[in-house]
């Protein structure tokens, strides 16, 4: 089938695969329809690996999907040909240990599309098990059931803090994640976020998607910020979304005695934490690992208008022009939020 | 000073009463300005009583309010003369082991607004304690401060209930505390509300305040219209706000495996319950009583436009007509919601 | 296989039944060669029945169980031929969305040994998935192994309670259930235990088994004990394990505010509850229903001596008198713990 | 009154003080019997201060302490002259905004005994709320009461630790606040304790109090010895304890997937953490200061025999001897847990 294949680093290409799916009685087949490109996949193209993958065979690029049913499995009894769906892009095995406490995410072997050297979904169709796929509601368009990959952490993130409702949220980093937080956190219940980045272009688009608060901190103390908002009580949550080793040092001062520290973004290199200051306050801190258990409720929250994801769609490309998207992908436009592959 | 006295079972006069209060350091003396007429209110004047509580002594009514700082006591620095603030109607001693777990509300000598005999805040001013004072935020109107209370049963409820984010809920009662609670279901992170009730107008109502159906249980099937929303599983929350024995018998037949019943509404007996059938979802069951740490978080989502009960405030009285809206709230218009006093 | 077989209401035999159990790869076989018999055995061979699963087809009975491994699927690697082990009963499905979320128990398409029409334990042999199925350590013996399964019981009861270290706690019920769930409170993290019960040689053996203090309510006031424990303040947690209507109504007045009852409990019928009651406190109620993910935890507080079931090893009868076995279980004698039957 | 006094770094002397305390009515007074020698009354002696605290006037030493009560306030209902008790030194705002959260000691305008300018509690007597005065059970000696305040941080840590029955345990550090985390986490449901020491004799005794196993990291690999007690697993919760940068992170390298780790200990420096690793496990870290809501429950699991803390009173000394006592301890000879100041 036709793919878009990362041959090696710095070298994508459209062309034939030879991918043999066997089809059991739980999965379904889905034609692809929209695909978004992740930093991870840039990342695999500009430099042929992330942290200890490394692509060493050709490998299709592809993890945020949305599609239609073509065919299910004879067990299948949730889906049918034509529904238009979403999947969740890992396969834990079940019978493992954490699959049983619910913690499927953290599987050993849970195999995740385009983490070499598994394939991604960037290719007519795709086999997958029924119970990681998801049926869109009418109200969700198939662009922004590809957009719950990437909203399914923000959403993981939130459900770690354990938000009590009310709660005052902060954002550091306004990238892709960082926004998709700030949405979940709101949905989730926080009453007012305040986002923090170094590109005005990010924070003015956080502007516009509820009560969120953005500060440039090339020009405004975030901390002073916070301290005002919050009558220097400090926030309940803070969401780290930067990966930045300076904002993660900072995330204690933010935060108010008995506050969450949330860890989404993964900085590259270990960073110094002032571990006195987080006693001060007895902080907890969460860390998130994609997600488990959350599709479903990102579609609630799309459905019902809690959440609306389509402000980040910013770009979209045809299949065919598949090799074009990774390349302005790449090219890290600070207003751009989402580039997506549309395959009619 | 003037107040709004129910001398007894069936007779509320406006007349002046001698109420001496001691301002000590950490007070704060209002002059009050939006108090809601309460059910119990309502309660006290056609019944002599709310269960124990029996009506032996004249007392002021009046417990949703809000006001003007006056005066402050000299330890106090966290708020000002001329501050719009509403207030915590019960007091607890802080030194109390229920106080020191921060379970203030149900320390046993907690005294409470207008209920006997400790005199309500339908008068000229009150002497309250600072840190159960609130400043209300510019956007926050005087009569949305008096709605902070009903909605902080609601904001309790909700945070009981511990919603994890994009669940459904289901509201049984559509009351004044029933649609509170939806509101803070909604503002807590639920991504729909499934709200039952028999009037119609509190259905129509409700259906105008975001994701939310109503069902009318005159004429629809609760149970089948609950498993549609969820294709079967169930809501995750029930938010059971009728007090109404059938209504709390059925809540576990709507409720998915592992979900959570809150009991919110009081019901005047003992009820039936199913608990095999509760044992069999492994149903979680919160109660709630009052309210604790909930005033600030009611504002900031009320100030972030998260939240918004206006439209609750059906009809407003002046001061010198307290009886007459007292007499009108006790004749249960189906399409009134709450009944405000206001005092310039 | 030879098989204890209930062929119908109040007629078990020994005999040869025809079980083809398919060994898949993630599977084991198993000789069995300590089984527990529980309550619903006895129920199911006194009153053909329990509940809503009638026995319509002969049955094996026995669903506690432990054994040595004969033979291992080809994927599993963490069980060995010749391991002693014991077996949880229910097999749920993975794929389920209950099972997705870590509450496998839940899973409606559960399968569970001895609940009709699933044949039971109590036969030569059984072939059950290894990740349900776990090695005992050195320390624990076939005996103990057999008793995971009740003492499971009482570990989900108190994992749901959310023990906080020092909690004192009430169990009402002295039974098996009662008695396991005392065990696994006080391994758990409870510092003491009143439990009640009408037969004085349960209550004398709880005695003896740590710092349990036994209540006859045939002569005594609970209400008060716990009172006098508790200087007044109540208990903070109440697992409710007799399924007694009068119990489950009293629980509330036993408890602290912001206290927590398990009804572990099954009643015949629907209870009247004091819902004013437990809101007053603002009670937390769980329900339990089986277990999940406990099997490991019970036998670690086995191994490390921390949780001690020997004591409830009344009883045993080799594999050729089951039939006696039943019989005896099924008088009810007040010191009699639990009856196992073992095939050597 | 006569006390221990640091006069300044390096010169403690016992002399008359003049302290003023006025009784309130809900105050107690209490003659001092024993008191714990702190490592921080140690390093306050040695180095003159600690962290951003300095000695700057005479101060009175000594915040680990039992007494017998000489007097009580008006309002005092709770004790009686002569009634042995322990006391919590730390002495917040109950009206805080932290106090009404429950959170009393992340109240920031908190004062605790010895630490500057606040005087300590090695002194004839002290006045105290009745509030944070706590009657010792008639099992509970003099000596253990002095011993619930440094077992109180274990059981802070603890009780943050969430621990589900069973959980295995590790500690890292075996010094006194590990130690007293190894009872508190074993009395609070772990069934198993990994500690880890390069010190020979405290693992030596940490070996005879319960099911706890000894690591010296000087000739064993503490992630291998985790590794085999737990199949490869981890272990469900990492105590901290040790405030040592290489200990800290290597914390994560122990853990099960979604498992969590209490940072008890206090580092001198920021620390390096590999917050991937963290991420990879969702790790959850929990962080400790000092205690809040546990004197009655450390009580309770001491009275029951579940927590035995006498193995810990390593010398003794009288009032007279209390500068030699505090020469000792600033030695750290290896086999000494606490030393303790007795006055008779």
């Amino acid at each position: 089938m036709e793919a878009v294949v990362l041959e090696k680093k710095g070298l994508i290409r459209i062309r034939d695969i030879d991918i043999r799916e066997n089809m059991g009685p739980d999965d379904v087949r889905i034609a692809v329809r929209a695909v978004g490109v992740c930093g991870s996949d840039v990342h695999y193209y500009t430099h042929g690996g992330v942290g200890p993958y490394v692509v060493r065979e050709p490998m299709v690029l592809g993890h945020e999907a949305s599609g239609i049913v073509l065919e299910v499995g004879k067990h299948v009894d949730t889906l049918r040909p034509g529904d238009p769906v979403c999947m969740e892009p890992g396969i834990p095995d079940m019978k493992s240990r954490a699959a049983r406490l619910g913690l499927y995410n953290l599987d050993p072997s849970l195999t995740f599309w385009a983490t070499p050297p598994i394939h991604g979904c960037l290719r007519e169709s795709v086999v997958h098990p029924a119970s990681f796929t998801y049926r869109l509601p009418p109200s969700v368009s198939l662009g922004e059931g590809a957009l719950v990959e990437p909203f399914a952490v923000g959403l993981q993130a939130a459900k770690k803090a354990g938000i009590t409702p009310g709660d005052t949220a902060v954002v550091t980093g306004a990238g892709t994640i960082g926004l998709m937080t700030c949405l979940a956190a709101l949905g989730g219940g926080c009453s007012r976020i305040i986002i923090s980045d170094r590109l005005q272009p990010k924070l003015d688009l956080a502007a516009t998607l509820g009560p969120i608060v953005g500060v440039n901190i090339q020009k405004q103390d975030l901390k002073e910020i916070v301290a005002e908002y919050t009558d220097g009580w400090g926030a309940d949550i803070v969401f780290e979304a930067s990966g930045n080793g300076e904002a993660i040092q900072g995330t204690f001062d933010l935060l108010r005695p008995g506050g969450c520290v949330v860890l989404v973004g993964s900085p590259l290199e270990q960073v110094q934490l002032p571990i006195v200051t987080a006693q001060a306050k007895e902080a907890r801190i969460e860390t998130v690992f994609r997600y488990a258990n959350v599709y479903d409720r990102a579609l609630s929250l799309m459905e019902s208008g809690a959440v609306n994801v389509k402000p980040f769609i910013t770009k979209t490309y045809p299949f065919n022009r598949s090799v074009e998207a990774s390349e302005y992908a790449a090219e890290n436009h600070p207003e751009t939020v989402k580039i997506q592959i549309i395959r009619e």
